[in-house]
């Protein structure tokens, strides 16, 4: 199942639903309740996913909505990994002028998300705080059920799907302020879309997917999601080992070599810039500055 | 007005309400309509305010009633100020090993909260995974109205009130995984209470309040507001110049000189202890670790 929110072109109700074959389905053509995809995510039997087979009508076409994020407004901060992918750890360290250690913890931090920016969206630059706005393409993951002090299996099957999120980030600040949460967070800085896949697309398992980025049409990221340090069960299990985590947790893994601080000199975004992100079988953003 | 939530003994219901000398009023007592204090703040009017001057009935004694956290569930993760009373950031400094520099800019981070603490809360100390569990007592501010590109005199008319925050903190894991979020955000451990008291009570000025903590009765803690290095409203103007923060938001502002960390050796929490922590004009909790 592909989990997604739009806005019928020239209307202002925002519906949730799902993608079939390039043609979007809100919950209402299944005749279900939900409102959003939270709603779906807590409240959701599994006889309402029996009723994904029986849509009401065709659905609309791609281009007669606007697509949104798929959760618009997180129910709380994203939580996020930092230095997830060994080769971004060098290239971090260097612009930090840090000295490159392997890591043999994880590095948490989260990020603030009032509403979620979509996979077309203009994203604000920030010009008047920030000189360094660089682009971090990452596996987000969505899970179900609470956790807490869960076990590998129990965190995995906790997942309710997968989506792609560009975790914009104002380097300036995230240093100045020692603490990154501040740099991490500015007003329309997370893109998540262009929709959820849910977990059973892959069997259930933690799948190893593709993932790039480009600005302005150039490839700057190009890895694996297997290349991960820490892999998700791992992480789920350690951050609910003490937090309780729950249901409607998002998660946003790390993101690979190639952002724009990795770069000497460095190439951080401008207004007019613009940023595709690209996860196999998820699908591609892209985002342009103003 | 000293907002409070609590449960009448032996009842399941939770009451938001108001404290008058000693009496327990809840929102029902004034004939209006919010289930808790989050609700109050985002759908008062000021002739709700008027209403407080009518309690029906005599309102709860203190021994009738549970008092829990003013916000039980906070609408989203608590911003938190680092380092932010001179005296705190030196001991910080010798405990990491780091060297002292005063600093130039706020250090902001996020806690996780899901469920505050109550002021006589019993608090995990979380074995487990953490050997040094440190306590931390804090000015809480809460928010009214929402801010975004604020000036400062905006910021301070923002303010709904302070309560007092124990923003417990497991110094194995902050440090560990770099960032602060994990050590942070662990399970039970924000305390808030006993009560917030509301921004007029100062005369909408920011007060400057003598803020103490103690461990089985010893003094740990013990300064005045005013010595915070980056005060509340150049906060609030700082950070609402690139996140938008919503009515509602909790921002906790430092803790000074004498936590745990600070003395050599330090002096880390174990099952059995009790912290106090103390706000003047605020009122006092007292937590048994477990």
């Amino acid at each position: 199942m592909r989990f997604v929110t739009f806005r019928k072109k020239d209307e202002n109700q925002v519906l949730s639903g799902i993608e079939i074959n390039n043609r979007y389905f809100s919950f209402i053509d299944f005749r279900l309740p939900y409102r959003n995809i939270n709603e779906f995510i807590l409240y959701a039997t599994s006889s309402d996913y029996e009723s994904f087979k029986y849509p009401k009508g065709d659905g609309l076409q791609e281009d007669s909505i606007s697509l949104l994020a798929p959760i618009q407004e997180p129910l709380q901060d994203i939580i996020c990994l930092g230095i997830n992918y060994l080769d971004h750890a060098e290239e971090s360290a260097r612009f930090k002028q840090e000295k490159f250690e392997k890591r043999e913890y994880a590095v948490y931090f989260s990020k603030r998300v009032n509403e979620a920016s979509g996979a077309y969206s203009d994203i604000p630059v920030h010009a008047d705080i920030t000189q360094q706005l660089d682009y971090e393409v990452e596996l987000g993951v969505i899970l179900k059920t609470g956790l807490y002090k869960a076990t590998l299996k129990e965190a995995k099957e906790a997942i309710f799907g997968y989506t792609i999120i560009n975790e914009l980030s104002a380097r300036d600040l995230q240093l100045r302020h020692k603490q990154w949460y501040f740099g991490k967070s500015l007003e329309g800085c997370c893109v998540m879309g262009p929709c959820i896949v849910s977990a059973d697309e892959f069997g259930g398992e933690i799948p190893n997917l593709q993932i790039q980025s480009f600005v302005n049409g150039e490839l700057r990221q190009n890895s694996q999601t297997a290349n991960m340090i820490f892999d998700i069960p791992s992480v789920l299990v350690e951050l609910s080992s003490g937090m309780r985590l729950k249901a409607g947790t998002i998660l946003s893994t790390g993101t690979p070599k190639g952002v724009g601080m990795g770069f000497e000199p460095p190439l951080f975004l401008k207004a007019g810039d613009c940023v595709e992100c690209y996860i196999e079988q998820i699908g591609r953003t892209c985002n342009r500055l103003i």
